[in-house]
């Protein structure tokens, strides 16, 4: 086995397999809703399956796969330092957008890309936006990824968490899109780990998407709520919206592929709410919660 | 006179005083609504005043004044194709959300930039996004910016506003913000015009905001409408959030230039909604809007 490469087809055909066992588990998570799919091609090559809920606890929820190949557009060949060349990407994204404030926003990407140039990579990450901030959660989701990182290489918490703090920042408002979590990117072979340490990591990270959905929705859809924190959440929400359209790479790599525009912007909440220069009180919940969207916070201890 | 340059205090203060007598239009027309306002400065050098309203008629509106200056990013001297310089930048800009979806978004821009590097000039527009269009609204509306063009310059209108036509898309989308308007940029001195024939024009676009915007209100204002029309008008916000987020040059060149968030996000609707892969019933209303944002549309003889 060539440890430098991996087998286009047979990474595809596990990330298809990843997005059926992901929406199997949040149609259980959810007790009512069903994913709708559409099948999809993209004219310049490959294509998708994207799939969306809409259900009792996830208000509007997205599971994508996608497996696209051709010439890679010449924006991103500079942007990656790459030459003129062909590329084929294939991944699962999802973002879950709940019903219930109490409920964090989630986010999944896993990713494989290979080059004609001989650049081949995972990437990946997860994250948790949520609308109110309960550092036990926090502590729980961090110490999840921490295990997963953990059986790989103890290098790999510490390093990714302080990327996704970097990475999932929106630097015009100063905060952090929520938590954090981990990110990582352009993992191919090194003197550690064969591409073949790189994907296993790379699939545990997406096996634990929905064990850890999971005990955030059971920690917290039974909490009550109003108008309140409807309003607050609908507040979040926009901070969402203007992470996904102005920072993110993802998106941005989408919109520049020529990616299926719906599927790329399944990402968005169902409902936003923008307010000029709003400030939550001193001392609620809705401050406590903004003062602790700052990088470099130690989650597993807090 | 020297006819390739300006005078920067002149045409800051006189865009100063455009921002209140637009302001001073907009609660005559709202009747209830009056502007709050901030004025704030900028760390690397000057400040704005922003102003909001939130009335009867206009859901939620910004004008904005700022005249800002200091070292140019090194970003933004790039893309221009400018040599490290300083700037100086003074301008008006505009967004208002009216309350009904019968009355049409506006959008206008008026501004000026100078640098130490000898470029200088004005740039600016109007562009109009009507929920529902309406046939004779949009022509009137082209017919009021030809005569503002055309008493400058007959090839300022066909030029202008097929540069709106270009600017004021979403590429990923396929579809205009609306039915677009005039957009011009980079008017600096020439054969044909002085800097201060430029800058005469730019006035007049300035003052033929307010009773542009009346006319669009008084026409559509007591039209009826209900959820129906509510939620097409939220879903069409949602559209506007895109083109500003994604691909609004202005807003880029705020945030690159660590300009006030809140100033610079004002344009944002106070509620927006995302509905995966909506397309309205065929005949309807909403698919006959839809079917007309596209570019190149000779709005005069519709």
């Amino acid at each position: 086995m060539d440890r430098t490469r991996m087998n286009r087809e047979e990474v595809a055909n596990w990330f298809r397999g990843l997005q059926d066992r992901i929406c199997a588990g949040l149609e259980g998570l959810d007790g009512e809703g069903k994913f709708q799919q559409d099948e999809w091609q993209r004219p310049e090559g490959g294509g998708g399956r994207s799939r969306v809920i809409q259900g009792a606890v996830i208000e509007k929820g997205g599971v994508n796969f996608s497996a696209v190949e051709g010439p890679l557009p010449e924006k991103i060949s500079d942007a990656l330092k790459l030459p003129k060349t062909d590329f084929f990407a294939t991944g699962v994204s999802i973002v879950l957008h709940p019903r219930s404030p109490m409920v964090p926003i989630i986010h999944m990407n896993v990713r494989f890309f290979d080059t004609g140039a001989g650049a081949t990579w995972f990437g990946g990450g997860i994250d948790v936006t949520p609308h109110y901030i309960v550092d036990g959660d926090a502590r729980a989701f961090h110490q999840h990824l921490k295990a997963v990182c953990d059986t790989h290489d103890p290098a790999y918490y510490p390093k990714f968490k302080s990327w996704a703090d970097d990475y999932f920042y929106l630097k015009h408002r100063k905060e952090t899109r929520g938590v954090g979590g981990i990110f990582f990117d352009r993992l191919s072979h090194s003197a550690e780990h064969s591409m073949q340490d790189r994907w296993a990591f790379t699939q545990d990270v997406g096996e634990a998407f929905v064990p850890i959905y999971r005990r955030l929705v059971e920690q917290n859809q039974s909490l009550p709520y109003g108008e309140k924190e409807l309003e607050w959440q609908a507040l979040r929400r926009s901070r969402y919206v203007e992470f996904n359209l102005v920072w993110d790479k993802g998106t941005k790599f989408g919109l520049d592929t020529d990616g299926r525009t719906e599927s790329i912007l399944m990402s968005m909440p169902p409902i936003a709410k923008w307010r000029y220069n709003y400030t939550p009180p001193t001392g609620s919940a809705e401050a406590d919660t903004q003062a602790k969207l700052r990088k470099d916070i130690d989650w597993l201890n807090v």
